[in-house]
């Protein structure tokens, strides 16, 4: 192997050097504290689990994300976590015996065998707020508006843009279509794609009735301002109600989050099924124009406690904290005095070196008189005047 | 799988939950802050890495630590990191293109296959700092100091002590007694017993001369005081001089960490031998009375950087920072206040609220009226008084 092979990390491996290290552990203590002041716990999930509870209910996409490994103490598979969302669903179902609301928080990596997006990496710094027990529009408004807060902390929030979604349109769709479980995944794939030329072969070869046919034609087109509810109700007109509590779902979360944030522009799209294994109601994600791909993203997922003993309402949202800090506006740095301390052992010294440095002052003494300290960048330095040390500018 | 075993998480795996996790976040900002504060740069290594990057030069120890994937892009293998070091060396020799001396440090995860000991975690939270580019005892007094001035501020530091070893002295006697390699191997397993019997039966059937038979059969009894010291340089007495160097070496570190903790318990083991395959001079660990293994570990690690072409002199140490706060005296909860809102949308409210929270107070709005929120304990509530809201103390 040459030497610049070992210097190599893998496609998609991300490490953070000084100083970017110090702005993304900046942007954290941030995100982490706004969490804490809207009553979000923090939790540290484990890296490994064993993979029948790391993927218990998630689907086939985090599956296949999903590092595998031998536990060499049992002989059992463990899976290296992809998302933290269902290990904070595990604990909000076993650990935490509240009957009322839950609200946790993390900030930790993962890992994707496969990066999940063109422009993800395979290690993100995953941060993200889960609010758990109860259900309605009240819950999913105070994550969207801790979403937004995170992008408004992190200053990436230059016309941001929010995207709402809700599988329960979908599934109340494919309820009454009923196809088979490979008619159903054809649709879908091309539902994903919004392959509309495809869409209309699919449905003129199916049995669906004209009226199944119509609908599933026009979901793909129903996107675009709050001017699409309406239309999906027109279009939608006799269809379940699910599919009409859905619409009316979206238009109370819609006339809040308009409330709370007049700035943001809110944009619908009826046939987004990301995460559709998982979620079961309002899906929903930021984006701006500098990121091609959602900066944050979430959703509800009133289910994923039942495997863990505890179905309880759940909604979240996470980012990749490196993303946010890649596309925040860069922080002007701290006006602190960098010291150099001459390399003496004398307590007087040292005395003043401690003090200095418990000011929060960044303090660095030489190691011997010879050496040339070219990584630091002084502003001032100790010397010693008659018997006592002072601190002189450079 | 029963819902018991989905709970469960593998064997010397851990997970902290609130509150503890939000003493480590508190800790590990208190511990970065200390490193920023002595000139040290904080880094964000990859926990994936080529296999052999991760491993190159770092022994069979780290080897048999490390999990191992397959890269689904490439098909190469690579390896979850066990620990820290090799990769901020990594950092030092590539990245960074000073001459002078670096300062680097790292918070972060790594996953074990096995426990180190029977008191470790599997995924211990490793903090640490690293100093490249210096070679002497100036940079092991810094790094040394730095590693108490963490059980300092973790308040770990009753009745602290401090063992020293220095791994030159065993390569010095290995060099001179010129084993084979299976007897260099058997002599090093009885010396880390210190099994002394065993050890005599072993010198007793090798054809080692008498003055080497002698010195290979003190070499584990030296183990105590300062005075250690002096007894090896009589039972050493015309042995190679990078022995007695070595012994200079540990001399001088003892004297400069007495003079800056005299309160520091200092102990002596000139058979300790960890990290043989990696560290290249002295090495040292930190231990409570609380606790049976080190709290607190480190060495010197000259050639580490050689692999990846720019060997450099280095030294640093490391800990798992859940174990230092489970160890440290539980911090008295700050006094702030936890604020109940009503289920109001109001601007008004909601401009107090984000008031509030941005002075650090924890507020949670209540997210219907009839919600009962038991997981939070509140001190206060905003109430509406005439036209205004108010903070009343519950």
């Amino acid at each position: 192997m040459s030497l610049a092979e070992r210097w190599l990390l893998p496609d998609g491996v991300k490490e953070v050097l000084p100083p970017q290290a110090q702005q993304v552990e900046t942007a954290r203590r941030r995100l982490l504290d706004l969490y804490d002041s809207w009553g979000y716990e923090l939790v540290m999930t484990p890296l490994i689990e064993h993979l029948n509870s790391l993927l218990v209910g998630v689907g086939r996409d985090l599956e296949l994300s999903t590092f595998k490994v031998t536990d060499q103490l049992t002989g059992r598979m463990m899976g290296i976590r992809a998302d933290i969302t269902q290990q904070v669903a595990r604990i909000d179902a076993n650990h935490l015996s509240y009957q009322g609301p839950v609200r946790l928080c993390y900030c930790s990596t993962v890992l994707h065998t496969l990066p999940a997006n063109p422009l993800a990496s395979r290690n993100p710094l995953q941060v993200g707020a889960e609010l758990f027990g109860h259900s309605g529009v009240a819950s999913d408004v105070e994550i969207i508006s801790l979403m937004v807060e995170t992008l408004n902390a992190m200053q990436v929030n230059q016309e941001l843009s929010l995207d709402l979604g809700h599988v329960g349109i979908y599934s109340g769709l494919m309820g009454e279509a009923a196809l088979n479980a490979d008619q159903e995944a054809e649709y879908f794939e091309l539902l994903q794609r919004k392959d509309l030329p495809e869409i209309g072969r699919f449905l003129a070869e199916s049995d669906l009735d004209e009226r199944m046919k119509r609908y599933l034609a026009v979901l793909p087109t129903l996107h675009g301002g709050r001017e699409v509810l309406q239309q999906a109700r027109e279009c939608f007109a006799g269809v379940e109600q699910t599919i009409i509590e859905a619409l009316d779902y979206l238009d109370a979360l819609a006339e809040q989050i308009s409330q709370r944030y007049p700035q943001l522009d809110l944009y619908f799209d009826l046939s987004e099924l990301r995460g559709y294994n998982y979620h079961t109601g309002v899906v929903f994600a930021a984006y701006v124009p500098a990121f091609g791909q959602a900066v944050a993203k979430g959703g509800r997922y009133d289910e994923v406690g039942r495997d863990f003993g505890r179905a309880r309402p759940a909604t979240g949202f996470s980012a990749d904290l490196k993303t946010l800090v890649g596309l925040a506006a860069t922080p002007s740095k701290p006006a602190r005095k960098v010291v150099r301390v001459p390399a003496v052992e004398d307590s007087a010294a040292l005395e003043v070196v401690a003090k200095l440095r418990a000011q929060g002052e960044r303090v660095v003494q030489l190691l011997d008189s010879a050496v040339v300290e070219d990584a630091q960048q002084f502003t001032h330095q100790l010397v010693q005047q008659d018997d006592t040390w002072v601190l002189k500018s450079l």
